[in-house]
């Protein structure tokens, strides 16, 4: 890993690293402290790993939360040179679309071979960053992103076992991406945008549908109470949103840093059980009346 | 209003009160302070205002929010007698039920006419708790509730402008209730139970995709930056998790008083926008390396 720049600015300190060639940058609190967990921000296709809407995320979760994150730039993506196969995928895509034709099944294979060669660039950066002192390597790792990057994340979370939360979401249902998803025991939140030209709902509600067929039970998923300070063991949910991929709605954004917060930070003492858990009441007056 | 009695525990006042002979409790701090939000709470069919889980859910916006909370019984429910209507309408519930005949239309066509008479009723209720002065009459008021309490909040949130955010789910997507749907412009959180018996998903989906398109077009649906403190103007939905209706995940209760505790919170001061958004950077140290 070597570490090439370090910026500071609005309580967050930005380091842009190489791990074996692939270039990436990881987001940090300016206050130091314990060390903190970590949250891999994938980029969506034809971006990469500066894109201002994935910097304000990772600028939330550690300014909000302390926790660190990190993004890496896709093979072709970014400050990586493209391949000969990578550009004519390009223009197979671009001739698709300027045919009108469904952009999903062309989109989706195009992204499966990009996912194919991330996610052993993704470990080899996670590896990296868990021997870093300030990152804690003993929590869970979140991921996020959606579309290229969710095509990643399936592949990601399914292989490596340190992922315990991912937002992920607008991605198609190819039979290679089911087949992945079906194996994920990770908690996942899945961001469906219900207005989307070229992500039909129907992909978005199979996707979900296939999460953690395989790996987990229903029964996994948890069912702690309300304000008692309990994780649920897996999480399981779709959040559809109008409008299309490129536009998250901000509540959506802030409810996927809430998402990968709960499963990433240590579990935390109760702060007092409601009432009726408890069976203790007070009686303290009795017949106040008003109008 | 009436008030029979007050008990306090674990930081909650409980206070039974019957506004127009409906019985009813609100839930609120015991800390005092400024005037506070409200969150209007329906039970499921069949249950009442003192509900376990909406307890836990009602003591749970109070300590974490500091917010006041209120329930009262629906027509036929809790304290209340059951007309013989009502009564015939559980019977052919029930024969339904034994017959393997489809619940929902049978369920809904009940609910809705229990809505009808609860809308008054909650509208009542509203106008004697906003009288109190710990309560902030200023701020939007909040509803929360699933199954028949949706029924009423569809048709609460359509009649009464004071209802600033909703959080709904599990309903039969009726043609009835599909037109009060359309005509909400509160915020909307919609929860679908994914593998439920009696409530199919398609009802669901249905009932979130109709939600407020008479009453607000998708630009208004907010798209403020993460971080920034800015509150969208209008939000709008779907959350579905794995299992029936009756067993919501503690996440979903957790992100459903978050996302009351948004819309009902006067807004904060941005707490310092991300860095690329700003274009503030100080270059700090350059060229650490490791391994």
């Amino acid at each position: 890993m070597q570490f090439l720049s370090q910026t500071a600015s609005d309580g967050v300190i930005e380091s842009l690293f190489t791990v074996d060639g692939v270039p990436g940058v990881l987001w940090s609190p300016d206050a130091g402290g314990d060390p903190a967990p970590l949250v891999l921000m994938g980029h969506g296709g034809g971006l990469h790993k500066n894109a201002p809407g994935l910097v304000a995320r990772a600028a939330y979760l550690v300014t909000a939360f302390g926790f660190h994150a990190a993004a890496i730039d896709a093979p072709g993506h970014g400050d990586r040179t493209r391949s000969a196969s990578d550009a004519a995928w390009v223009e197979t895509m671009q001739s698709a679309r300027r045919a009108g034709e469904p952009l999903g099944p062309i989109v989706s294979a195009f992204n499966a071979s990009i996912a194919e060669r991330a996610v052993p660039e993704w470990r080899a950066t996670l590896d990296a960053l868990h021997a870093l002192p300030e990152i804690d390597a003993d929590r869970p790792v979140g991921y996020s992103g959606m579309t290229l990057a969710t095509e990643i994340g399936f592949r990601l979370a399914a292989a490596e076992p340190r992922i315990g939360a991912a937002a992920l979401g607008a991605a198609y249902a190819s039979e290679a991406l089911m087949e992945v998803a079906r194996r994920v025991s990770a908690s996942v939140q899945f961001l469906l945008p219900w207005d989307d030209p070229e992500i039909d709902r129907e992909s978005g509600l199979a996707l979900f549908d296939a999460i953690g067929t395989e790996a987990i039970g229903t029964e996994a998923i948890g069912t702690g109470a309300i304000g008692t300070g309990a994780i649920d063991s897996v999480e399981k949910s779709l959040h559809a949103f109008p409008g299309p991929h490129e536009r998250v709605p901000s509540y959506e954004a802030h409810d996927s840093a809430g998402f990968l917060a709960r499963h990433l930070r240590p579990p935390v003492r109760s702060r007092g059980l409601p009432a009726s858990a408890r069976g203790v009441r007070t009686r303290l007056t009795c017949g106040r009346s008003s109008t």
